[in-house]
């Protein structure tokens, strides 16, 4: 499963960050926090229609928003 | 890999959310937003020890909490 910008070092998961807006092809974002094994916050987002991973930049506003937008969204 | 709460049906992943506060056992959270297999938010948090996935209600005010503090932890 080749994952753009995943590491293959089990340290920390991200080497690169997309920087393209994607928020309208996620299907899935998870959040890895700072852990003993990578100091980093991690969040890779999952695609729609791929599966693909890719990772996304913890500071980018538009990262941010896209979270807050997922869990503040009312159905 | 038996997953505590976590549907069989492929529509919602979650049948049932963790009440307690698990915050501090907390590998990486993961956001589904609501999409046409499943019209709920669903939360899905991995715990350290274990790799257990649980699911979190997304309405719980502890819950946005953990993703705030991860999303804006700087290390």
């Amino acid at each position: 499963m080749s994952l753009r910008g995943l590491a293959v070092d089990p340290r920390c998961r991200c080497i690169e960050t997309e920087s393209r807006r994607i928020g309208k092809h996620i299907k899935s974002v998870e959040l890895f926090p700072p852990s003993p094994h990578c100091k980093d916050l991690e969040i890779i987002a999952t695609l729609m229609t791929t599966g693909q991973e890719i990772c996304l930049d913890p500071s980018a506003p538009w990262v941010k928003k896209i979270i807050d937008r997922i869990i503040v969204k009312k159905p």
